[in-house]
């Protein structure tokens, strides 16, 4: 109740960029990780990018002591490189996977082939805390930036699932690399209809990188071409948070890493870790939530994300068609040629029309041609259904909000 | 308050088949359906393999006086086949779709290609109700049923993602064709740890077809062989509930349909629907659950199901190994063509071992046959990622259930 001695929380959130075989230094780096994590016994450490299950399974042997609870959460071909060490009791978990994620074919960028996922977890302290992990799909590129509609349905999913998990919690937390800039539209959506707030704008104190950026020119993993618009870094990895029933959460402190780890000649990984201490405090009475301005705010932001999420709806359905035009072209060939081979063999034709070997590559390329954009037209078939489901979600929302007295 | 007058609520749930193309008598079952939602006036309706989105908006169209809030929930390439119609306004919608739904390549069984999913509707008449409709994997051979341990991951998600979001509802409701026999281990997990009642033990009054059942072999367009072991036919498509906060739920009567169509010589599809009549009523205080051998049920539900999920688990690694070691078979196989085609081209042997059109065509063989057993080891990979969470999962809520005094 009301006396109740209020809750400090330290939680931590590092996107760890533990790729097998690509990170740079990865095994020293998840080492010098867990020696931090177990030094510094934070209550809740969030974790993305662990690809292995292997460095998962090391940090938990390493971490047991402290953090006797802990999940990883398994998703798609690689993963969701999602992890969660608790000092609390994990009481249940739930895994929401994402319904796009970029494209197959963008090996290069190679996020189609992690599950990303928002991965939930309800632990226990006094008061139910129900923590959020999450992480977004990259952005490559902000001039000309392709992956921002699945972004957008991406933070779209995010806030959805918040708010239809936590009614009950009473105390919720979002932490994780949104690969969104604080201004961005995605994470303006996000934080608006979800209610959730950032604790590095409600910290009292704050102690780190510049303006709280996470990913810094002055960080040798870094790609320091790709930081030169911004000379002070960005700020993409987040702590977000809200009280829910009848408890308050203020942000005391937030920090983030900088420079190289302790007695290193290098940090903990490319992006710089998120410490934030919350202050959750159990009130007499249930806290209302105050409508009016803030709902015309949303459906501003609302209608800002409906309109880029057409604007992908549009790019799908021109690749859909073009696929598909592409496999009925290939399938034309294809008919052709079974046509030219049945004129030989009925012994229409004299002869023939072309030498074995080429008919032969010829057929084979068609064959793969074919096989391959049906697959993309199957694939940018699902992208337009989802685009669209979540555009008229969206403008569902906006009705509400709208219609709302 | 306790004084408020009680709701009654009818919901109408069904498995319309409707295929395009494959569904006999689609076009009229259609509107034979929408004639009977158009004449009964339920309150809520749950439809179920609607594929085919114009399906949908034809259904819309003529509702839309009775039934003004709809909703489609797209997913897949196929889409989830899931709709809702609903006389009161729906506030909000969210789509989690299954992490497993059977194997690409088992094509005359489909399931795969469908966004097999459970759709939340929240409507609100004078309480807030939450419904959720679904359809699981088909069971296609009960005697060796090779989806069972998908199924089983497709209830245990199902029952998460009921009690996850369900927490601040006041009335929850499950419909759909869950494909399990009401003794199934699915439907007693999903039953058990959601605490959903069955509309059919509970109501006051029933008229139908006997036991309730939904797949009939009196049924023109049921598969009369697939029926032999059960003459009164299968009970697949339920109708669940649960009262949350301060409400009751009683189910005062269940129908289903039975025999052909009014006026028509066939049904309204290949499965009978059910209609349930709900009593719901405000209470003055919260109604509190009660744990102790129902627990104890529980721990030996959530037993079996494990043990099942781990029975295809280990299937499922057989098949990861055996799709790779293929891959690498090959490999090799295309590296040894690469080796002997290198050596004539430095001269090195003294001609060419084959015919060159036969050379060409296996080495195209040992391509096909590489991308196919490498996009099964992949997707191999991800079932036994997905069975071995599911198995976690349910060994920490074993534990839990057994820790608790």
């Amino acid at each position: 109740m009301e006396g109740d001695p209020p809750l400090r929380l330290r939680v931590f959130d590092l996107n760890c960029w533990a790729i097998r075989y690509l990170s740079k230094r990865r095994q020293e780096r998840m080492r010098l990780i867990g020696d931090l994590l177990h030094r510094e016994d934070f209550d809740l450490v969030l974790l993305q990018e662990v690809w292995s299950e292997q460095d998962y399974s090391d940090l938990k042997v390493k971490l047991g002591g402290c953090y006797p609870f802990s999940h990883y959460f398994r998703s798609g071909v690689i993963g969701s490189g999602l992890c969660v060490f608790s000092r609390f009791p994990i009481l249940d978990t739930l895994l929401y996977q994402y319904s796009l994620n970029g494209y197959p074919y963008m090996l290069q960028h190679g996020d189609w082939f992690c599950g990303k996922s928002v991965g939930l977890v309800l632990a226990w302290e006094s008061a139910s805390l129900l923590t959020h992990s999450s992480q977004l799909h990259a952005e490559y590129c902000r001039e000309k930036d392709a992956y921002l509609p699945h972004r957008l349905v991406q933070a779209w999913e995010l806030a959805q699932f918040i708010r239809h998990t936590s009614k009950a919690a009473d105390v919720v937390l979002l932490g994780g690399d949104l690969n969104m800039h604080p201004e961005d539209v995605g994470i303006r959506l996000l934080r608006g209809w979800t209610g959730l707030q950032d604790a590095f704008v409600e910290a009292t104190h704050f102690e780190g990188c510049e303006d709280g950026c996470t990913l810094v020119p002055n960080n040798c993993f870094t790609d320091k071409s790709e930081m030169l618009p911004f000379p002070l870094g960005i700020r993409i990895d987040y702590i977000l948070y809200k009280a829910m029933s009848s408890y308050t959460v203020k942000c005391e402190e937030l920090k983030t890493t900088t420079g190289a780890a302790p007695g290193m000649d290098f940090p903990f990984s490319d992006h710089e870790a998120v410490i934030a201490t919350l202050h959750i405090q159990r009130e007499g009475q249930a806290a209302r939530t105050t409508f009016g301005t803030a709902e015309l705010a949303l459906a501003d932001v609302v209608t800002e994300a409906r309109t880029e999420v057409c604007v992908g709806l549009r790019v799908a359905q021109r690749q859909r068609y073009s696929s598909g035009r592409m496999a009925v072209l290939a399938l034309l060939l294809l008919l052709l040629q079974a046509a030219a081979t049945l004129g030989v063999l009925v012994g229409l034709d004299a002869g023939q029309p072309f030498p074995k070997l080429s008919f032969c590559l010829l057929a084979f390329l068609a064959i793969a041609i074919l096989l391959l954009s049906t697959g993309l037209h199957l694939f940018h078939t699902v992208e337009v259904k989802m685009l669209r489901s979540t555009e008229e979600q969206m403008q569902m929302v906006l009705r509400a909000l709208q219609e709302r007295p």
